[in-house]
């Protein structure tokens, strides 16, 4: 089933975080995110190019739409013309599934985002 | 008169930027600014608190409206229960007193978001 219809599940501080083999298979599936660690920390990201700092803006209150409705936030970044937005899981510290879920999702909501 | 009902002057890329006194002298017109140098470029930052997401986001929104009011624009970073804005001058890559002018609206309009 695509990433971007699933739904999150219940994360607890003692789910474990994926391994690398799972996190580098689901991030094939994603287009132009990238993992990164931020002191210690695996994160994933991606930034969106818009018009303006507006549109940037309403893609970033689209994201938080989304982020609201699955339980699931994400570290937002709006710049003049430019949204970089990085999902993490706070309670393992590190990546879940969930995380993923969330950046397919991210990629859907762009297409009804103005540019 | 105070800073947060003057209005951001034109700003060009020969504009100087403020000299260490000058900006030192603004920031004291400020409660809980910082200056911080990011990659050479001099910043001013602020983080405020909220009550989970999206009242992080909807001060985020607030600051949008205004900076796009005022024709100049921060970078925005939305946390769950944290809104970080910082304000620097693209065009001198440092420091502008429009910065400081934006801070003290940023300020004012905090009040009219719930925490």
């Amino acid at each position: 089933m695509n990433l971007e219809v699933q739904k999150c599940e219940a994360c607890r501080s003692d789910s474990p975080q994926l391994t690398k083999d799972e996190a580098d298979k689901l991030l094939e599936s994603l287009v132009d995110w990238q993992i990164i660690e931020d002191s210690g920390v695996q994160k994933l990201i991606k930034s969106f190019s818009f018009k303006g700092f507006m549109n940037a803006m309403k893609f970033a209150d689209n994201i938080a739409y989304i982020s609201e409705k699955n339980g699931h936030h994400p570290q937002l970044i709006v710049d003049w013309g430019k949204t970089t937005v990085i999902w993490w899981t706070h309670k393992i510290n590190g990546l879940h599934k969930n995380d993923f879920i969330m950046a397919a999702k991210t990629d859907t909501v762009l297409n009804a985002t103005a540019k």
